[in-house]
């Protein structure tokens, strides 16, 4: 269970690539900043945080759980992030600008100021404002602050980039380095949910649910329409592009379902859990993509693929490990 | 991978219920019929099948896979079904009018005449007036031709109800027990399919998948919407209400995903199973879904529920063991 709340979703499409779509983002425009102290000659270190605007409708005054299961451990035996205390109840809605991820309490108490904004983007954005004071700044793997070279040139104070979640691909890591920046994520802390969700849309396409759920939805019950394109899963080749904290979550949820399950990955799984899920090893994508016989298995794969592909970019030296002409080798 | 291509539907709302609707089950007129033999005077045993509509651009004439998993065996070991010949392509669509669910060359060339429609329902439906001299009335869980007494009385040379799948719910049981009718269905065919689907919408309600992808394809990508209501299954409570070949199937496809998973049933599992599986059994479902302490959870279950509810009333002994009222017992 990811600590912040906001597992379960993809990245949202880029307002340079979709300026129409950008009003979205800052609709909640009397919300959209929350920073106690603006003055900018502030002496106390600044934290800067990009988060998603509230909910349309407000921030949640309830939920639909009452609660949320206590994860302890993650499977590898890592432990869960252990703070002395939180001033938040767990399954609050801490991702948005409201929720500003549990922390004014704590960094105030430590003599911190806290800037928290979803005014990321664009010319004067209110991050690129604050950012030659920052000593730290945060943002999330689904609501980017791009820390590009040019930035960290204008933050001479920053001195950590924290993803509140996985992934490090938003900061120029050279830069960084030569800057002397940390750079930081949550390791696994939303693994699982991402894991989880590829199982769910692998299922979702191989049995068309949402073309289907659509169609009734449209009161047009056309049952030989939703039909001809469902399957099961039962006994498809299925794939992961590696097979790290997530890749190997995939593996284990489809076991149960009679798969023949795949892989490919620089790093071989040990033989007792190749063994215990009946895992085909592949060398290269390259191979991987090309043995798999099942159209729908690839196009899983393709699915996974572009999880993947944000993971696999962490580090420059995997960035290029898996292209995007891999796909066009899938068979159909 | 159920042999009739029907997979992964559920039963359609009765055009009773929803009149409006009804246009939409025979929008397909020009195929809505299809018999090479007519005649009421005909000599030949008559099989009289109820299908759903071809598709509305037509039967296909190609398919999202060029091939279908070979499955060997269901997970109990029973047998699949095993013909010494078939004349279509595993995968082809078998379960509307054009497809006749293969049977057509088969049923001719051993001296019966095959009548397929979707006209099932309403006065004067074409099925109604073939009924009289139907030796064998074949329909579908998802397009059911209702055997009711008065039908039945009507038949006097039936001697077969088949389900193309599972059920026989929509015979009146006590009326073909008297008339001598065997009431016949295709065990386990289609149970893997719904207990994938099963999986796949506990996965999609917790997720809140689908209002999110509908929120994406309206240019609204809002996240704090999306995620105020997703979570993840690990640690929850997940329960099905019967354990047997969908509700095993169900629970074994769920213990990868590290929930804390319930059962009830009037048969228990072996001790094997229930450690395996780390089951939970409670013996009513009354106590079953108010011990749930997990709001989700106890959706999950209603959602089993739903499909369990079919199957529990396939005899008039099981139909009343689970009783809408159950569900207001639950946990909020």
């Amino acid at each position: 269970m990811p600590p912040f709340g906001y597992e379960g979703v993809k990245a949202p499409p880029s307002p340079a690539l979709f300026p129409t779509l950008k009003s979205s983002f800052t609709r909640n425009g009397a919300k959209a900043s929350r920073h106690v102290n603006i003055r900018h000659t502030s002496t106390k270190p600044k934290v800067l945080v990009a988060l998603y605007p509230d909910p349309k409708s407000g921030y949640p005054p309830n939920y639909a759980r009452k609660d949320i299961p206590k994860i302890e451990s993650y499977p590898d035996g890592q432990t869960v992030p252990s703070p002395k205390e939180i001033d938040f109840v767990p399954g609050e809605l801490l991702g948005c600008v409201s929720g500003e991820l549990g922390l004014r309490k704590f960094l105030e108490a430590n003599g911190y100021e806290l800037v928290v904004t979803s005014d990321k983007d664009g010319k004067d954005c209110e991050m690129d404002e604050h950012l030659p004071e920052a000593e730290v700044v945060i943002s999330q793997p689904f609501y980017l602050y791009y820390l590009t070279r040019q930035r960290i040139d204008k933050a001479p104070n920053l001195k950590m980039a924290i993803t509140a979640g996985i992934g490090s691909d938003h900061v120029d890591l050279d830069a960084a380095m030569e800057h002397k920046v940390d750079v930081t994520e949550v390791t696994f802390s939303n693994s699982i949910s991402v894991a989880e969700h590829a199982v769910m849309m692998i299922l979702a396409l191989v049995r068309n649910y949402i073309p289907s759920h659509l169609a009734i939805i449209a009161g047009d019950w056309a049952i030989s329409d939703c039909v001809s394109r469902a399957y099961d899963v039962e006994g498809m080749h299925i794939g992961t592009v590696a097979a790290g904290r997530i890749g190997l979550a995939v593996l284990r949820r489809m076991h149960p379902f009679g798969c023949k399950l795949h892989y490919c990955d620089r790093h071989r799984l040990s033989a007792k859990v190749e063994q215990e899920l009946d895992l085909v090893y592949h060398q290269s994508p390259q191979v991987f993509v090309a043995i798999c016989h099942s159209f729908f298995a690839c196009v899983h794969v393709a699915h996974v693929f572009r999880i993947w592909f944000q993971i696999v970019t962490l580090s420059p030296s995997t960035a290029l490990c898996i292209q995007r002409p891999s796909i066009f080798l899938m068979r159909s």
